[in-house]
């Protein structure tokens, strides 16, 4: 049986080469908003599927850049994809997700960059950085739970995740945030798919905003997204460190790192996001 | 007058509405390629003009991220825009870089999607990184007489800059990286035009790459570059931070953070190089 997560990204050929055709579901939401890992991932798959193939075949995204224009809603989605470059290591393509609007056009919800290659050429680890020290899984607060008594219910999305939080970073769950914009946690999706390439960038976006560590309770939609994929991951679970230092005009960046279960480095992105400031807020002392 | 860097980004109209054409000089080269800032900001420039007029203008890049796919060269230049969302907030485009090819077809240079707004607008800054200590200007290395001794002679760049780097950072110019991965730096243009947003892009790629100091002298061409403008910079020097933390497989990702002559961090960014490690390299200590 497919996974939860490859149901979600799984996707037909579309009427034309290079466009290929799959469906949003609420599963994979947050309130009436597809998450935006799964728009990435999915587009990710598209060009997976677009570069995997030909005489130097480069199916693993290296590095993957969006800008998000609307929220994904349930429903039809299509992925045209559009190669730039094909070459001896890299590849580059661009990947625009739309769905149907209200008014028959099509409506653009994310274009993506991202250049390609294989994660299986011989990738010697010069240098890395080692993952954060943390409690085990067990020790960790399960977010799922936690959240109930938090900013939040947890949405749709928290479901398809098993997301164990670091007791030191979760204060925010129970209302008591650390105002230091950082968290820490084991991940990995709750039906035991385990993590390759494509879902690292699922999982890059999938931690609660960063912002929720500073006190500031709303969703923090993301305007653009940077992530690299610098390693293929060992199965099992991944952990991951998020954290923002600039909060400035109602921006803020996150960033966020994930090593596998054998403590390797395999990706790490920045996104800007959008939060909104409650009035008179100051960060947690 | 117009300064160097106006010349070098300068645009006319060109035959369709949202194109533009200029034009690369040799004097923003490394080699024989086009700095990779001046080829963004290029390419930004012609966004502000697309999102920097109508009812909601938008003329200051906030989140620009680039695909490179050929080195720019001396010549002339097309830039093509596509306008993806105009919002009350933020406006999304897309700008395209080409330039003729040897058979007459036009070959891509780098592709961004960068998302628009106003830095005039309230952005009261609520956290942000303060500068890194470092010695004044007048007690740096200035980097185009260090470099002479260093890895490579000093590119016609060097010279649109006034570079100053911190002595702690600068052993690499001498043959003697330090093998932290990082360099600290003034910077301004050599001939005194104040750094604005757009201007900003340009320096965030400017610095010489952070591998030097790793003992890798070979350049090392940006594969994606994602970087955010988060303040309109005070007149005067800029100061600047690089580093990396993480290189395998031939990748570095290198980091920047620039803040102005106030100590206001303005920008930041993250880029992918590709790096030629040399047999039997190693860190060194």
């Amino acid at each position: 049986m497919a996974s939860e997560f490859d149901t979600a990204t799984r996707l037909a050929p579309g009427a034309d080469a290079g466009t290929f055709t799959g469906r949003f579901a609420q599963d994979w939401a947050i309130g009436p908003a597809v998450n935006g890992g799964v728009v990435m991932a999915t587009a990710a798959a598209a060009l997976t599927r677009v570069l995997g193939e030909g005489p130097t075949p480069h199916a693993d995204p290296l590095a993957f850049s969006a800008h998000f224009l609307s929220a994904g809603a349930d429903g039809d989605l299509r992925v045209d994809t559009e190669v730039l470059r094909r070459g001896r290591t890299f590849s580059t393509a661009e990947a625009v997700v739309t769905q149907d609007g209200p008014d028959g056009g099509r409506v653009e919800r994310m274009r993506a960059l991202a250049t390609y290659g294989d994660l299986d050429v011989a990738s010697p680890v010069h240098r890395s950085v080692e993952p954060v020290s943390m409690p085990s899984p067990e020790e960790c607060v399960d977010a799922a739970q936690a959240r109930t008594g938090g900013p939040m219910q947890a949405p749709p999305l928290m479901h398809r995740l098993d997301l164990r939080l670091d007791p030191s970073t979760a204060g925010w769950a129970m209302g008591k945030p650390s105002g230091r914009g950082q968290m820490r946690a084991w991940i990995r999706f709750a039906d035991g798919r385990d993590a390759d390439p494509l879902s690292l960038l699922f999982f890059l976006d999938a931690m609660p905003p960063v912002s929720f560590d500073l006190g500031i309770g709303g969703w923090a939609p993301t305007l653009e997204f940077s992530g690299h994929v610098r390693g293929r991951p060992a199965p099992g679970w991944l952990q991951m460190a998020t954290h923002s230092s600039i909060l400035t005009g109602g921006l803020m960046e996150e960033d966020a790192l994930i090593w596998d279960s054998r403590g390797a480095l395999v990706a790490q992105s920045r996104q800007l996001c959008s939060v909104r400031i409650p009035q008179g807020w100051n960060p947690p002392a």
